[in-house]
C-alpha cells in the first residue's frame, strides 16, 4: 500500500510539469534519443536530463544505451495506475455534469434571458424562400 | 492553452501527496468541516489547512462558511481534465492493434496540436533501433 502511494506520488509529481508532459507526448511518436528530446526546448541538455530522470524515477520512461546514444521510450504502466485512481471519482463529475445539464435546461441563464428580450421571436418571413 | 497547462500542473501537483489524496477520499463521503478532515491525520490544523489551500488553488475543493464553521466539498471538474489528459495514453497500455489504429486515424487532439508547436516534427533518426 505504501509502495502504491509512493508510486502515485511520483507519477502525479512527474506529470505536474509542462516540459515533462511534452517529453511524454513526444515519446508517443516512438523512441527518441536524449538530444532528439532536448532539441525543441530552449533548455540545456542537463536540464532536460534532469526532467528525464524524474520521469524515469516515476517509471514513465525507460532508457537503453545503444553504442554511445541513450534512447528513451514511453513506459505507460504508471499512467494506468494514475488513471485508475482518478476513475474512482468519475461518478462525481458525471453526476455534476448531468445535474448541471439538467439545471441549465430548466433555468435559462440571465444571459439567455437578456438575449430573448433583445431579440424578440422573429415573425415568419413569408418572402424567405423555403429550403 | 497556457491556462490548460497551468491547470494540469496544479491538478497533478495537488494529487502528488498522500494527505491531499486522503482528504479527497474523505470528501467522497460528503461535505466535511476542516476539523473533521484533520481528525484522522496526525497533523496540526494549520498543516491540514495548508494542504486544503493547495487543493482549493487547484480547484479540487471548494469551501463555504456556515456560522463559524468552514465546510469543504469535493470539486471534481479538474479530475476529469486530468483523466482526459491521461486517457490519450490509454492506447499504449492497452496495446491492441485496433486501438492503436483508431488512435492513429483520429484527428490530432488540441493537446497534440499544442505539443506539435512545442515539438516540431522530428526527423527520422536512422540510428533509432527497430522494435
Amino acid at each position: 500500500m505504501v509502495k502504491y502511494a509512493q508510486s502515485l506520488d511520483s507519477t502525479f509529481g512527474a506529470l505536474a510539469d509542462p516540459t515533462r508532459r511534452a517529453i511524454l507526448a513526444s515519446l508517443m511518436l516512438g523512441e527518441a534519443s536524449i538530444s532528439d528530446l532536448a532539441g525543441p526546448h530552449r533548455m540545456s541538455l542537463p536540464a532536460v536530463m534532469k526532467h528525464l530522470r524524474v520521469l524515469e524515477d516515476a517509471g514513465l520512461v525507460s532508457q537503453k544505451k545503444i553504442g554511445r546514444t541513450r534512447f528513451c521510450r514511453l513506459a505507460p504502466a504508471p499512467l494506468k495506475t494514475a488513471e485508475d485512481w482518478i476513475a474512482q471519482y468519475r461518478v462525481f463529475w458525471e453526476r455534476t455534469f448531468d445535474s448541471l445539464e439538467r439545471f441549465l435546461s430548466q433555468h435559462p441563464s440571465a444571459e439567455e434571458e437578456k438575449e430573448k428580450k433583445a431579440w424578440p421571436p422573429r415573425k415568419p418571413n413569408r418572402n424567405t424562400p423555403s429550403r
